[in-house]
């Protein structure tokens, strides 16, 4: 069930910690470690480290009682996680084993108590819980390590101290930015929760305060920092594309490019039916120049979910940075594909020969031949009508608007009101003043239920210009106008 | 106070009867008479004729006894409202006094008893009141007219009995429409009270089926009845322009052009600011090719009430009518005018040299000027840039675009944001990747509290196309685009 289970929520830590404590009962701790370790690279929580270290220092001393390989276990798990508001109980705990550790020499004496005072100066700089009480033990160890220099000690202390002041001022606001995170039973998607949609700017307001950098510290700390923030939010938010599109533009914006690219591939194989992750990788390889690149992400889409919009895009694409010709080409398969092909596909290639290419006349047949499959979506319809008009060639744009209307076929009887409609707004900022009636009396006639031809309303339509009525709105009330 | 009432409401009966009552009161029946002759051309209301024939014949029978005034005044009361659904009274008033009228010869008795038959077949198809109990009165004054010649009494009265019958029918459907319209106090205009708006429909749907014609009346019979009920509507609804123009187009319907042009014109002294009265009248005139009265409906119009409309319509039906001259005239004339200017003046200028002259140079100066004093108009903004757009003349679109939102001066913050919307879905359909890029930059500069342009929110707006979305609605909920 949990290998089942963790292969679709692999950031779950909760679950990987449920797993491994299966094997702990059955007193394997080496299963346990091993589930443990699987489960590290996918989840930055303080907790899963901490059961790791527990088993891992409990099999490993109990068998070599060699303290290296926990030391540098317990590196590894400070480097993870030691920057959570949580850490400082594994801080604890690592310092307490470091102080445990046997040393033989004065030698070793020393470098255990370099160690410690990088362990201690390095946690008293995280703005995490009961930091205050690290910096009194760490006081006083450091001023009773040699009691003949308590100037240095007082010293060294005195150094640290402005930047452990600035991590405990940055705590009060972090700790409130941190209570505001849920953590979900499951790292679902979004279902349109309103609890949801909370958690997501609670994490999102996080992050912006640590990119603030309240601690005002060097830039390649603030780096961990904000990677480590953006990595725990993606293991409990993994299907939310927000935030890997922000750690990728984050990356961008810190000058990595290359993690840029990779945070958003990551984010595609964690939601590969995310069209908006593949258009902003299309989209950013683009902007680089890696034409290549781009091409591969649009040609991948058209394989595996191709959609008119997918087309769309990928045409357009093709026209900015290979050729018209190239376009065309990707508009052909776009008509052979089954899910990739609607009026919408017909509609911006027309429309893109016309504004990109100026070609009026393949728009025309574009649209011409969208019309012989599109006739009955009337959304289209209107679009080459408004397009047909645009040209201020009226004969030709009412023998488009005749044609559609006389294809009993295609539209249903509220789509064709539609373009009657459009007709006759056509007709009265076009024609004179007997077609205008002409076609009032048609519409008049096939929509009976509406307001008659005759009607003062139908006249008020006609006198009208933009938000100006011959009318007040109370009369237009009692027109039946809206 | 009546007088100055009256001068305001002239069609309201009851308040004529109330006056004329204050000299009955006084015993100034001469006076009283006065003031109704007055009132009776303005309102077809049973009660003020009866009241008139009341003191009208006791005054005249006391001076002269000579009854043939009195039977004059009758005649013109059943002419007038004898179609009345409450008219019975009258009527038997009518027959009552011809029964009453003395005679001195044979002659003179055939003469009143032809009379008497006449008004007797008159009221009998009228659907009244009790007009059941009038046909048992009939029958049996015929029946008794000549005991020797029964059988020609049968037969006058088989012969309208059919006529009779198709009135009591109608007289059934007409008693629950005439009860469904209400008189209210005063003939005002709508006030936007759902009574006044149900009491409009009532009396068309009153006059609806009149004009169906239900007892299958000869058509002089039936346009006397139509015309009736159009003038006792009008005199309760004076004020609402639709029933004047319904009545117009019945007239033109039923062939009578003058009616229809003198409905409009007695509706337009009713209510001269109705600019509605106005250009159906001008439009009537212009359809039947009276351009120089459609000339001076628009003339007065521009004297009296200029208004934008106003102008665009006259500039339009100079154009159609005259020349492209005359209506460039007019537009010289309307941006002198104080009231008559608007940016829809020059907006409504600018298209018609377009689309009717084909002339897109023009066009573009008449909006360039209209720019000099209209740029705080962002409709008018908008409607230019849509013009330019339309060229496909891209360059020449953006320096339009810039030069506007340059204009620090002109448009506000939140009209603003209309056309950097606007412009940036200008560069969505034209640009290249880079434009997009740097324009979405540009507003969200500006706009700091609208979503970034490095958003999601933004990614998805830009690969939008029509209905078609790069999410889920769910996802767009999330991201906060509608």
């Amino acid at each position: 069930i949990y290998e089942r289970l963790l292969e679709v929520f692999p950031t779950s830590g909760r679950h990987w910690l449920a797993y491994a404590n299966q094997y702990v009962a059955d007193n394997d701790k080496k299963k346990a470690i091993e589930v443990l370790k699987r489960g590290l690279p996918h989840c930055p929580h303080v907790d899963l480290w901490r059961s790791y270290l527990t088993h891992f220092t409990s099999v490993t001393m109990q068998s070599t009682k060699d303290n290296s390989e926990v030391l540098k276990a317990f590196e590894r798990a400070v480097d993870a996680v030691g920057q959570d508001i949580s850490s400082n109980s594994l801080w604890s705990e690592y310092i307490a084993f470091l102080r445990s550790c046997k040393v033989s020499n004065q030698y070793e004496n020393t470098q255990r108590m370099n160690q410690l005072r990088r362990a201690y100066h390095r946690c008293l700089q995280v703005p995490m819980h009961s930091v205050d009480k690290l910096w009194t033990e760490y006081e006083q160890w450091e001023k009773t390590l040699d009691p003949n220099n308590l100037q240095m000690a007082e010293q060294i202390i005195r150094d640290l101290e402005p930047k452990h002041k600035a991590a405990r001022v940055a705590y009060k606001e972090r700790k409130k930015l941190r209570d505001a995170v849920q953590n979900p039973q499951f790292p679902g998607p979004y279902t349109g929760e309103n609890k949801e949609k909370q958690n997501l700017k609670a994490w999102q307001e996080l992050i912006s305060f640590e990119r603030s950098n309240p601690q005002k510290m060097p830039s390649e700390d603030l780096r961990k920092r904000v990677a480590f923030t953006f990595n725990q939010c993606l293991s409990y938010l993994p299907l939310y594309p927000e935030i890997w599109y922000e750690a990728g533009n984050w990356h961008g914006e810190i000058g990595d490019l290359s993690g840029e690219i990779k945070t958003l591939e990551k984010g595609i194989l964690m939601i590969p039916n995310s069209l908006l992750l593949h258009f902003a990788l299309a989209e950013k390889h683009e902007m680089r120049g890696n034409i290549t690149e781009a091409k591969n992400v649009y040609e991948n889409l058209c394989e595996l979910q191709p959609s008119p919009l997918v087309f769309i895009h990928y045409m357009r694409f093709a026209r900015r940075s290979e050729s018209v010709q190239a376009a065309r080409t990707i508009f052909k398969k776009a008509r052979k594909s089954a899910q990739g092909c609607s009026w919408h596909v017909y509609c911006d290639a027309a429309l893109r020969e016309y504004y990109s290419n100026k070609d009026a006349q393949v728009a025309r047949n574009i649209f011409e031949m969208g019309l012989k499959h599109y006739s009955c979506e009337v959304e289209f319809v209107l679009q080459y009508l408004d397009f047909l008009a645009s040209f201020n060639d009226d004969n030709n744009t009412r023998v488009v608007f005749e044609k559609v209307l006389a294809d009993e076929n295609s539209l249903d009887r509220q789509q064709a009101l539609l373009i009657w409609d459009r007709f006759v707004d056509f007709e009265y900022s076009r024609g004179d003043l007997s077609a205008i009636h002409k076609l009032e009396q048609r519409r008049a006639m096939i929509y009976p239920e509406r307001q008659g031809s005759q009607s003062l309303a139908q006249l008020a339509c006609r006198f009208r210009f933009s938000n100006l009525w011959p009318c007040s709105s109370i009369e237009r009330d009692l027109l039946g106008i809206q």
